[in-house]
């Protein structure tokens, strides 16, 4: 696809469409939308748009698709796969002004919210209400929660509570061809037709711009324990995941870090809280899992805890915290969230976000760690482990930049092959956006990417929205 | 589309591919493979084929999609929105012979099945292994899965555990083209490109055919109780739901009938289950919640009940029946389950399956009866109220064939424009199929309708698979 540049007229008819103040050409201001989360890419659009509503865009899309304009939506600018960069230049469209919480309906436990809502404003708001939204992503207090449905984040409560897709019924979505539509219905079933409301949903801004969610909500759990349970290996942690599910309990949270990743993110959480860590982490313990439980009765939390307790105790793990204050939950919640910050300070990471069935999660760890002595890199794991969601961090540390964009690469790939070898994929919450782009054909066959441009002909046949990513 | 002829030479060719037994001709063989369960709609295929394999469906769909025959999958025939039927004529493919569970993975949670298992069997192996699969669609004891998965069916359970779609983790797909592919990973989270997995779910055996699903599992709860609550008016119930949920409960089980549906329903059962009903209807109530909650916890559940029975107090409602024996139990839920059949011995109906915001509920259950008044129709309304799933049965009677055909639909488009101005759309679980597709435009715009169009393209290029449902 041959695209255009974008012309003074043109960005004179964005100003009328957005007005002067929300037209960015200013080159270093301009810089800020250039890159996100995702290691050290950069690309610098030729203009960023704040529009204030889906009729603006409607406009500013109908003028792009003419044109054969690039448009790339862009959130909060925490992704971890560079979906929201606009690799092909041309506009960015910024969604910062799409900021209200539009209504929190308490009677069908629904809420409808603009997509440039921080997703920590989004949760405390309805919380204030008594109502809960699960999905809860480590960057929450950064995030867009448009970003979070266009990504399909998880994060910890996703192991009992369902991913961000599991909590979208309906969209208001801006076509490529400037079309305004409404994916579905506020109801919590539909079979009424294609699920566009689902396609939509981890499409990484490919498909159309969402200018409105409308997301339903739950009762509050009241009472929640939480357990950090210390293992002699990585692999002997990975081992029990499956058998305490196994063995009936549903944990509102289960992670797993390595002992180094907690060791990488103590410093950096004693520098931001400025609060010493007290938590121990004896050197003699490799990996942990923080398994939270919650509900409304204390005793039945008691008995799960206790039924969570005895599995572990038949692998080689070591004495069980049970945090009962909530400094200690918060302190361990703390170094659990700021692992990924933590690791990135120490040194620029690639960071994988790979997801198997639970029972192969010893198999994968294991050959992770065996892939990185083969390749020369040291990694530091983590993640949503309850899922089998692990986030790989390969840390760059003394490796050189010719073998950090090559054979470092070429490891990755071992990564993600193993990964498909034992019955999972490439991304569990992350997406794919440009830096896993080229590992595509190890996930699937050339059929489904086939399939997958076909949707996205239908959606955007000049190809014009957020061009490069997925495929 | 100008479909071609099923010639003798095809025929032929089909029988290499699939085995002469496995090819019907016969007219009255192939006569059962013409309806559904759908009012009385009836189109009888040119030829019935019974394949195998996945490769055998391949091999159908090359010479299918090179001759431009249409081909329709089926299941088990139970569908309510003909889904099933060949409306353009040519090939049906049964999917009868795919009748295997290949795989229950108890460490994973997980089960590989064949699309033409009966999900009562399904729902049966699991259990043995102490799992459970939660969607239990009234007809389980018949349905095939692969039908439920198409048309992602609900059933009573969905309120707290969600519709089919909500526990497909992967398929194994054949395209119209032949190619088979696997449309994700076997995986509890999955942000690795476009959501195929969850854009067949729902799509009504149009997009291509399932041979495989995988299936996530859970848990069983080990205890339940169950509840009848009497209202003295359908409108009194349904304004009782949003409130229940408002209170914080999270039921298993939320179900609504008119006394009208019960009394329709107990000669039936009557008769069927060779046991008279003890359940008591007085004549002053006119309407029932059935609700069940589950857990492992009798003290939590009965704490549950108490807060359900202190919201349905505050309402016009009559002494609620608390189901404490097994048989009670039972009766309970085979009245609830066999309303469908029931009404149907009694009447020809049209099924609507409409779904709303829970707090609409009560404003549509009168709009729908001000509707039969002057469309000159009866109606029995049931249903998964939970969700805000009311279904419709609207009785033919004395009605003659030419108003049946006429005006009494354009009464039920009344309907299905009253449910869209509440938030709610056409259907919850039965799917569009022929029986609801002219009343598409009701619900979504052309925009909508020209993405469904493009998405069914990128599939199915010479839209030979399930011609002319939805839209």
């Amino acid at each position: 696809m041959a695209f255009a540049e974008v012309s003074t007229d043109l960005i004179s008819q964005f100003e009328t469409i957005v007005g002067e103040e929300n037209v960015i050409i200013d080159p270093e201001k301009r810089y800020n939308y250039s890159h996100d989360e995702t290691e050290d890419y950069s690309f610098l659009p030729d203009v960023v748009l704040k529009p204030g509503t889906p009729e603006e865009i409607s406009r500013i899309m109908k003028l792009c698709n003419q044109h054969l304009i690039p448009v790339t939506p862009r959130g909060g600018g925490t992704g971890l796969s560079g979906g929201a960069l606009p690799v092909q230049n041309g506009v960015v469209i910024s969604m910062e002004r799409f900021n209200k919480i539009l209504n929190i309906d308490e009677l069908n436990l629904q809420a409808t919210v603009e997509p440039g809502v921080i997703t920590e404003v989004f949760q405390n708001a309805v919380k204030e209400k008594g109502l809960f939204y699960p999905p809860d992503p480590a960057s929450r207090g950064s995030c867009f929660i448009g970003g979070n449905v266009s990504e399909n984040s998880g994060g910890p409560k996703a192991v009992k509570y369902g991913v961000t897709r599991d909590y979208v019924l309906n969209l208001e979505v801006v076509l490529p061809t400037g079309d305004i539509i409404w994916t579905g219905a506020n109801v919590l079933k539909n079979s009424t037709g294609y699920n566009l409301t689902q396609l939509m949903c981890g499409s990484e801004g490919t498909l159309g711009i969402i200018t409105k969610i409308v997301f339903k909500l739950r009762g509050i759990p009241q009472k929640s324990v939480l357990l950090l349970m210390p293992f002699i290996t990585n692999e002997e942690a990975c081992k029990a995941i499956a058998e305490i599910f196994r063995a009936g309990v549903n944990p509102s949270g289960m992670e797993f870090f390595e002992r180094e990743a907690a060791m990488k993110t103590i410093d950096y959480c004693e520098k931001i809280y400025a609060a010493k860590v007290t938590t121990p982490f004896p050197e003699n313990m490799d990996a942990y899992l923080l398994c939270e439980l919650d509900g409304n009765d204390d005793e039945v939390l008691m008995r799960e805890a206790e039924a969570v307790m005895s599995v572990v105790e038949k692998f080689q793990a070591g004495e069980i915290l049970f945090a009962d204050t909530a400094a200690q939950k918060e302190e361990l919640w703390k170094i659990r969230k700021n692992i990924s910050p933590g690791v990135n300070a120490y040194s620029l990471t690639k960071a994988e976000d790979v997801v198997v069935p639970r029972a192969s999660l010893p198999k994968l760890i294991v050959g992770i760690k065996e892939i990185g002595k083969r390749y020369g890199f040291n990694s530091v794991c983590y993640g949503h482990i309850g899922d089998g969601n692990l986030h790989v961090n390969v840390m760059k540390e003394q490796i050189s930049d010719e073998d950090w964009n090559t054979k470092i690469n070429d490891g990755i790939g071992e990564i993600f092959k193993l990964t498909v070898s034992l019955g999972g994929t490439l991304s569990g919450e992350h997406g794919i956006g440009i830096a896993k782009r080229p590992y595509m054909p190890i996930a699937m066959r050339e059929a489904n990417l086939t399939l997958m441009r076909g949707i996205k002909k239908a959606f955007d046949p000049n190809g014009i929205l957020n061009p490069g990513k997925i495929f």
